[in-house]
């Protein structure tokens, strides 16, 4: 697709300042663009690029004045960053603006599909399943019996969700993503387990998005569930009867085990442990790498560590763990000095 | 499906205190049962739900007395518990009792295929492959040529299973898993790295169960051997070579690297991380998060910490990790007190 | 497939010593070799296996002369680690090689499809992706719309690759891996999180070999990079716009974080993590479980902790911690000799 500057100060309501017939084929960072980009200057600290850059057409702030020359076509708006974030959301749904059922997907007769729907090839709609209106099912996703998926949702390709699960609306589940799989249940007998049936779901509420290859399983009974606005990374794995609370963000490789609720707005990092059974305030901020063994029940707090403590305690901690064999030294010298103290008195 | 308590009474060989016509359609927790439910009580615990629940059936031990009226339909039986998982398992096998053979699968002529197999759309079953009977293969699973899958075994959806590899009977797969892949054998050649060929297989026994997304990577020559009753977690890697021991069980992403052998019955933390080419002995127990940089030779040893030690001794040391500071502050104030003393002497 | 001594001497130019028309179908290490197994004899620690092996062949270096009878057929080559590795090489092709393309597949009209290409079973190619010449795609795969495979390069079973992405020549991709999904960005709103469309793409540069569910992220712009020579394990994440330089290897369940760049020739151990906006240099090798929160500069440089430092101090201190309850006797030993001195003087 290409556009003219015309054009796109048309869609932004902006004003040209250069060739109005510049043609644009892709967006491009200021630094990185070339005869064809579409840029943006919103920070200052990219000033310099705007009078080197190659990009065909800049979009820029309205009060931005060049100092020099400018070999670029300029269109100037009120808020340069959020008109090219909108120019950006739009060309990702054009790309992603597959439509239709494809004849080679398997649907089951009694699943009920609604209207504008993608149905890409090799998908499997199961019994009962219910795939409401405008949902995207990518290529080769799995999509089990009596399970929902609520409208303006997509689910990239070869995600499985398994049965009775219910997935909510504007949720965007990526590639590889494992959805109410059993739940890691063995009770021990005679040196052996005997698995304990998995039949609880998982429900995953409005505009949540989970990365690739994550991992969310069924509960044992009840259900696993993922609240409103929830943001997973790729690689994590959540566990039987676990509970993530409205907005909070998990970064990638995290580990959640069995029946802990986590609350609102809080921010993990990534390759964080938490055991199972566990409460984990609101606001709550865990670092990179943490081990979660017992509930945080401060709202707010700021953790780290393995097992994690206070944050900050862990940050001066460590600067003395690193200092151990100069704090040793400091021992032997007291030790030294004494006993030739003892010696005198 | 429906049930009456007649109906379940007679399945568990109890008898009805109530109303013999009532019905339930789901399985829940006493807790949070509404009607059409039916629920159990088997933890003490739990008594005072018995007076409030929503269910429409709760199943009791026969040796309960209600001490105020019930307005539940009770079942009593000898083991509350177990009965209410022998229904849960039941009711597990009904939702997934698939059967019959899917006209979209690809099924090599050369395969050999059982009785009462399920296999799903979009299957692909390679050459020489053996699907034995009863066996479950979920739509779009992968099992590459000559690969053998026991009886009663299933695999999940999407699931794949590289060439040569051979699958016990009663066997669970979850979705996502790749069993079979190279190890990752590489050899250093003049910056770059050569690859090494990977043309051992996996052997996985019987009565195993595996997580998904779990990565069981082929041996160079010889097999990585999964033994009999072993259950894997979720998102787990084991590398090349690996040995894992009868009835061993492994949380979710914990890396296991190449030709390591594990013994039987440990118990492995999750996001734990254990070097190539050690031993570890039977019946080990190693916390979440830790490093295992050295073999393990004490039967039941456990143990924590990244490199990891003794269990209460790690413990104990952390608490000195977190009491560091304290400690310098004890150190400068002797460092004071002896420049004093010093002075004085 | 069956091979006599008479065929593999021609084949490797090597000199049969035994029965020219030993017959061998598999390959096997020598202390594990039965009839009808083709073993080599390289190092010497192996040697004793050589009287006893049950293999029917053995490739031996051509200086080896037994000490005392030998029950196998020797094939006595200039280097027979070499040789073996040559023979593994042939048989992995072997096994792997799959031609043509499957009637099931969905290839778009407007991709461009090379010579002597396999495509499974259940493939999707999207609309203008290339196929160069000699690719397989191995059942199960998605190549999204745009995106490029080079010449020779292997997809296997499963792996999916989003829109837009390049893969260069002799790249090997294995089961279930996700190259291309959105990296993880979202601009907090109002205790909300507003997605940041992520329009870059991944680029995956020659002889690169990529392990089971691995994730690579797009990048928000531009592209994240994997440089030439490349190998990644199993279950690793690459957030958006990382780039990984040539001949860095990296082991299983490691992290980096978006916009990080790592050098030439890095060796990463396994669950390593890597916080976002950080440099490492080349050469840099970076122990198992190490949390790098700080850009690495110097060429070389050998890390170890979360957070890491030099390794040789990480080990010494990591003793010292293990001695933390004998410093703290060490301490309080000291102020029960002070107090008493205090009073003497």
């Amino acid at each position: 697709m290409e556009y003219t500057a015309k054009q796109l100060s048309e869609l932004l309501n902006g004003q040209i300042d250069g060739n109005a017939n510049a043609v644009v084929n892709k967006l491009s960072k200021i630094e990185e663009a070339e005869s064809g980009s579409l840029s943006f200057l919103a920070n200052e600290k990219y000033l310099p690029h705007i009078y080197t850059t190659g990009a065909s057409i800049v979009i820029v702030n309205k009060d931005f004045e060049p100092e020099k020359s400018v070999s670029t076509t300029l269109i100037k708006v009120d808020d340069a960053y959020s008109s090219f974030a909108s120019l950006l959301e739009i060309y990702d749904e054009v790309k992603r603006n597959k439509k239709g059922i494809d004849k080679s997907a398997h649907i089951s007769p009694s699943a009920k599909i609604g209207k504008d729907v993608y149905i890409g090839a090799f998908v499997y709609v199961g019994d009962n399943a219910v795939i409401e209106n405008n949902v995207k099912l990518y290529p080769q996703t799995f999509i089990g019996d009596n399970t929902t998926i609520g409208h303006n949702s997509t689910i990239f390709q070869g995600t499985k969700i398994y049965n009775d699960c219910i997935i909510g609306s504007n949720v965007t589940v990526h590639s590889q993503v494992v959805i109410g799989a059993d739940g890691f249940g063995f009770a021990p007998n005679q040196g052996e387990y005997k698995k304990v049936a998995q039949i609880g779901n998982v429900i995953i509420e409005d505009y949540v998005e989970i990365g690739s290859n994550t991992c969310i399983d069924r509960a044992t009974l009840g259900s696993t569930i993922i609240r409103k606005g929830v943001k997973l990374d790729n690689l994590i794995q959540i566990a039987h009867n676990v509970e993530i609370g409205e907005n909070t963000v998990i970064a990638a490789q995290t580990g959640v085990a069995g029946s802990t609720k986590i609350g609102n707005n809080c921010m993990i990092g990534g390759q964080v442990g938490i055991v199972g059974h566990l409460t984990i305030a609101d606001e709550v901020k865990i670092a990179a790498q943490s081990g979660i063994g017992h509930s945080i029940k401060n709202k707010g707090e700021v953790v780290q560590g393995s097992p994690a403590f206070n944050m900050g305690d862990y940050k001066r901690t460590y600067v003395l763990f690193k200092k151990l064999p100069q704090l040793r030294e400091q021992i032997i010298e007291l030790e030294k000095t004494i006993k030739d103290l003892k010696q005198k008195v």
